[in-house]
């Protein structure tokens, strides 16, 4: 049985995903939506599907699940109008930057018996999930220390920033996912610290650039996080794993291998620079992922849940920033 | 204006080629030709195209070019058909096994005025083409000295072995082609040593599997090439290029970043060891070159008398290996 | 001039600072002091010096400065003996575990006109130095953010870490130093983590094994600090600078330079396991530091009162575990 | 027993290799000979030894065993001399540049009942002794292609030169020997080519500054050499082995770890430029060989047997490149 999805929104990521379910012997775009026809048009076309609006795709029972692929203050308002319509739900994250919001509309997603499954994409990357693997293996023994470094190119325009929810609920908000994929044990105690050393703009704004956060769980895992709005070398998305026997980490992306030494040294390339380039194997692999949860009948490896206690962890952080204590999640 | 093109065969690397078409802005596919019909019919309704004979492609007025992807054996009568139509040709390498008919091909497709590119994809790697880009640019002076390490992850079968032409004609060859990319001045004089120390087999059919050629330029320039049938860690495809200012190399690709250490030591993946994997980028690459020489009315990058040389020196080697004497070109 | 030292004890590191004398063209060895009579005898006609009793040495007019390398809970005794004699003083961090006496014996030296260098080794290694040189030469532009991991090979005797001021006090303080000399701006505030992870006795101490600090400047710097009394893959100390042009980093050294692939994966050496070995550099330098400054007249690079200020820092580490919240200093 | 110890020579390398010796339990330092006797006897007295000459030295029933140190030309002679003398005796590389003259030598020492090691001292690198032992171990399988290249940072003197006996007799001597010590069977045929790219007045001479060379064994087991005089990014010494099993090969000594990152891409530092830092083990390590074959009563890993089979092997390129032919040795 070939799965039809529904592409909500047909931007930059909308074409990634319309792609990965191109390869899919399982699934088929069946529709797409945009709040411009010209683009829901556009990408139907390329793909063999036809533009639709939200409601007429809600109503479509023979379509089965829907990718939200729509800007972050509309994706609550989607998720429960679709899960209602009891379609499955592929969002990207966040499902809202609002906690009580987001955990209503995981509620209506359970209730209604769809599936959610929410966009953390960096689990997918095969690098990190290679360093899971290997504790999953047992090859490092028992995890005590996670470092997660995630660096981005360049500040955001103040503009998004200020719908952001900040950058712990827009930027720190994987890395707090990624810490708990990598700890095997849930966070209790959040200490951080952020000041603003990128774009002094933001302080207008109460948002930062720079942030490091310690996470602990109750066996005395310990995580840290670093982030920054800027790295000069490219997209910096590196994690380690201290174990009890091993380090397991995965290293950056570089634009290519060459390496060109003279009396000055051995320069090789900066890292690739933008997030689609770096995570094209995560993206593909979060929507094969849908598929095959929603072919076999289980739940995906992110779900709504997972958004919900990654957001949890992230006004944590803002908490202590703000209190200059530990908080308890 | 686009340029219209035909897919002759419609096999693994067709395949690789239709979709490199699919992301041009400046070409599109027009029709796909196979020995197996149902082959062609596939390729060609996944692409948007139509299944054709290669007689009425040659017929066609609507289309501007071909690309051959078919056996080897078929490659000389092609090109040579399909100059006589007055189509421009891409070909995957080489030409012929034999010199004369190779030549003799060229000769046809240049007096028919058309372009005749022949697919040396590797220089259309990144990496490779990085390192080029940095003697082009000065980075490391004059070029002294160029070292290839080449190693396929196995032997191939007997019978393909059997027709191939023999180890320097069939994979040597490529980095005879990369060492002249890299030189910058044509090999006059080869030695080559070569043994059987992978597959005793191949000793049945007079040729090898472990090979080392040193080539020389007149102004004393020199290349190394070491070739094996054999690398237990993937696909092992480096090239280093030594000059008087500096030196530069491209390394491997990894199948992932993981790194684990204990004890032991460090781990880190092995090599990408299916050739289409480790060369995705060269073969869109080169179509992309086949596309934009065509749309600029220039010659490709390699052409048809690139594929004459690269024999040429394959054809040394051997004689080299024979007689025991270095070969002058 | 030739500077005349005096080696108070004649253990493990006092035959390495005795080598790095013997190294030098402008200082020589005269004593060596033991509480074991023999080891000090042995350790001078090695050297080519005499064996002397503390007072000796300190009444000994020709004695220009002493190189203390007793246990620590000597250190400050000795530094206020030979200071109050008029020699300038060499010694091995800390000056003493409680902050009172470490300022009172370094206000001691400051009063007697004496030279007291403390000996944070780490600054003088090779590589950290080459980052703190990258910083200075402005190529990585403005500090913004420090990691530094630091993980023992495995954990102390219980005997030693009862009296050693705990994992902060003992381990965490070259860190902190090094936090210091990398940061470019004094830390103001302290958040600290720590858990018993690797030796379950070290509970009934009140000590930990796995700590993280995260420390901010006035300016909103901030330094990430991760330790652990265990590292299965060799002594692991590793340094990175973010700033706003670039990022400077030092790597670990392996125990050699072989690298292995296979199927599995390409293996490299672990890591040099023993703190003398992988600091062998930073040892001599910090002698010929000592020695340079008393030439020069002028202050070493690492002196008495960045022991009290990485004191300071390891107090609030401790506070901010006890009181769950970020600590001024 | 101490074995008693003569070093002839007092230079550069007599200096480091009266430190081996010092930190030996096994032998002492009796007696230094210079051409320079203040030389001697500066050595002598900083080493605990007296200074001598050779005649006293071959004369002194005490005296085991001689190191010499002294210019090439003296070799053969000196050799001859303590052979005669009874003594045991090390020698740096060659015995002589003359083949006859050298296997005289050899026979000599070998009548004389005496131990003649020659210190190609690179074998006892702890990196290539590292791919070495992981070969004895069976890590990668059968050998079957030794890749080595060496490149010196700068030509030598023209005066130094002419003495040398030419690039393939003195430098490339070094990396025949490492061939024979990485293949594991005896090389039967040798190609080599050699140019002048780096030191036009080499050509005056007669001598080259760029060499290739293609070993190969009965088996057909190859090894390639690339040399040259110059490596603008320090002292380049790579060996790799490719077997059934594996590759393993020895990297280059970095300056330090430091690696410093922007959007210009990584640098890390430039190699280990001058050969006595590079190879501070190896010569520490042929000293303490020395010295435990003496102490067991067995043979050297390297002697004066092995300098002959080099020198036959290094005559063989320079045959080769003379007559453009393979040369069987």
């Amino acid at each position: 049985m070939t799965i039809k999805l529904a592409l909500i929104g047909a931007g930059r990521i909308a074409k990634v995903h319309a792609q990965a379910i191109a390869g899919s012997a399982d699934a088929e775009l069946a529709a797409v939506s945009d709040a411009l026809p010209a683009a829901a048009e556009a990408l139907a076309r390329a793909s063999g599907a036809r533009a639709a609006d939200v409601d007429a795709i809600a109503a479509d029972q023979s379509i089965d699940a829907v990718l939200i692929c729509t800007p972050t203050d509309t994706h609550a308002d989607l998720i429960e109008k679709f899960a209602k319509a009891g379609k499955h739900v592929f969002c990207e994250k966040p499902v809202d930057l609002d906690l009580a919001r987001a955990e209503e509309v995981v509620s209506i997603a359970r209730a209604a018996g769809v599936t959610l499954m929410l966009g953390f994409n960096r689990r997918y990357d095969p690098n990190f999930a290679g360093v899971r693997a290997a504790i999953d293996a047992g090859r490092i023994g028992d995890v005590e220390m996670v470092t997660i470094t995630s660096r981005d190119p360049g500040a955001p325009d103040l503009s998004y920033a200020a719908r952001s929810g900040g950058i712990f609920r827009d930027m720190t908000i994987h890395d707090l996912d990624m810490a708990r994929f990598l700890l095997g044990e849930e966070p209790v105690v959040v200490s951080a610290h952020a000041s603003v050393l990128v774009k002094p703009e933001l302080k207008g704004i109460g948002d930062f650039d720079s942030a490091t956060v310690i996470l602990e769980t109750a066996s005395g895992r310990q995580a840290v996080i670093t982030n920054s709005r800027r790295a000069t070398y490219g997209y910096d998305q590196r994690v380690e794993v201290h174990g009890s026997l091993g380090v397991a980490r995965a290293e950056n992306h570089h634009e290519n291998t060459v390496v060109i030494g003279n009396a000055d040294g051995y320069r090789s390339a900066p890292l690739q620079n933008f997030f689609m380039t770096r995570y094209t194997a995560s993206y593909a692999g979060e929507i094969a992922e849908f598929i095959a949860a929603l072919k076999q009948g289980r739940q995906p490896a992110t779900t709504g849940e997972d958004g919900v206690v990654a957001l949890k962890l992230a006004n944590a952080c803002v908490q202590s920033v703000e209190t200059g204590k530990r908080v308890t999640v």
